[in-house]
């Protein structure tokens, strides 16, 4: 793609979105595409994830304001899980970041992910490569929380943000289990409720003594716009920061597009008739049948 | 493993116990441990899942009761997302299923996925697979609502319920396009919530037109165990009718396994040296190092 090329206050957005279907839709060119491109500008991956009604989408609307105010371009890739029964992705185009829709500075992109026939991360990882090659400022993923990308999400971005909600602490244990590691930052949005400070408060006592670490908590009410500058600071501080998990990030990128590779070849509708018909036997031992198959 | 060949009355936890051990860890014996599985008492798997906070834990407490009460034997495999970067599960025994630890027909086993760096849905196939051809008359598989596990969950069971609670439909479109499709049936649980009747309504309505399907929805308060009988009846009801999606869920099953079967010739070590080595090099491209690397 000729975008890296160009100034970053010209960015081509429709040669951007044509490189991402060929890449989405691996068309011809594909990887040639891929193996051109160039990381001049050392563009940020920035995740966004969180649970189901944490106001992520209200939150990043927030801090694309903010940002936009220092004239950075910026690409927002919104992820959208789908079930693994290939009904498709029912959210559609993110309505919710409409404000930001038609602004010359922003580009979004919504991916329906693939469900656990695989395929996901791969692509995530090369759609965002694209956009990180194309000249923004700031490459934003934001994950529905659902689904399989939520943790998944900080192998792919420098900078991981957990968005949650004051919750009483009821299972905090949850959140915890699948959410602490990975977050970079928290912000526990809808900071106005009651109970923010008793569960902003629990939360730090469990960053510092399981994880013994200064992940910091920030609070927001994405609605209001209070609170969000903090983050969209915290951003820019982290941007040229020498990211010590850039090997390990790159290491599971890498093994994701060798596990890729490695399978692309399985023909999941010649699989699918072969269990189909291998299921009449009366004695069928799953694992006797994937031994002979591959 | 000799446990199928005992009466359901008699079920062997430690030997069930060392089964799931060979096959968690891959000790030696695992493949043909797997191979000589027989599913002859065709047990069911139920999937339970939902976001955190929806009261998974003390639904699925009362559930087995319920369940207990027919002199079933039942097996919880509880799913524990950890991150990618390998800090492990932090959430350890599910301390909250503990009402049910000793009871004599009950088995809990927890399982701590590997994160993005693979293995998580082979293991959980296979250890599945034990249970279900240990004797027990269900095999519960719950997991964290966070994580890759939650949408994945549909592609290994027979029968998934998605727990919900009423949150004032705010993001109901985020659930939705994760969660709709998966569901067998919708708990939403904490049913005493005043936002409770408009939220069942507003679900059954997308139900119906975007699904086009009649997905029942049950109500419960798992805490005073109200509504949880319709679930256990409706659970005992989907036992033994012939599922649909049997094919399809065999086949996705075939496909991790096979997925993992290609790939586990990769050391993860090795490729992480390999990977540190060429970020040294000015021009490092992933795709032509994935490109050469296999």
């Amino acid at each position: 793609m000729h975008t890296e090329n160009i100034k970053s206050s010209a960015i081509n957005f429709r040669s951007v979105a044509r490189a991402l279907t060929i890449v989405e839709n691996d068309l011809a060119g594909a990887d040639d595409l891929l193996k051109s491109l160039s990381f001049t500008k050392n563009t940020p991956i920035i995740g966004i994830t969180g649970p189901p009604g944490a106001g992520k989408s209200t939150l990043v609307n927030s801090l694309i304001s903010l940002l936009l105010k220092d004239e950075s371009k910026i690409a927002i890739l919104a992820i959208d899980p789908t079930s693994p029964f290939n009904f498709g992705s029912l959210l559609g185009d993110r309505i919710r970041m409409a404000p930001h829709f038609n602004h010359p500075d922003v580009f979004i992109r919504s991916l329906a992910t693939r469900g656990s026939l695989g395929g996901l991360s791969a692509k995530t990882i090369e759609m965002a490569d694209v956009l990180r090659a194309s000249g923004f400022d700031y490459v934003l993923i934001e994950t529905v929380g659902v689904g399989q990308s939520e943790i998944e999400i900080a192998g792919l971005a420098d900078t991981t943000l957990v968005i949650l909600v004051p919750e009483g602490g009821d299972e905090i244990q949850h959140i915890k289990s699948g959410l602490m590691e990975i977050a970079d930052a928290f912000i526990i949005n809808k900071a106005d409720r009651a109970d923010a400070d008793v569960f902003a408060n629990n939360l730090k006592k469990i960053i510092g003594q399981k994880m013994g670490s200064h992940t910091p908590v920030f609070k927001t009410i994405a609605s209001q716009a209070e609170g969000v500058q903090e983050v969209a600071e915290f951003i820019k501080a982290a941007v040229g920061v020498k990211n010590e998990r850039r090997e390990l990030l790159m290491t599971q990128k890498a093994y994701k597009l060798i596990q890729q590779k490695l399978t692309q070849h399985i023909d999941k509708k010649k699989l699918q008739q072969d269990v189909a018909e291998a299921l009449n036997h009366k004695n069928f031992n799953l694992y006797s049948f994937v031994d002979t198959y591959v």
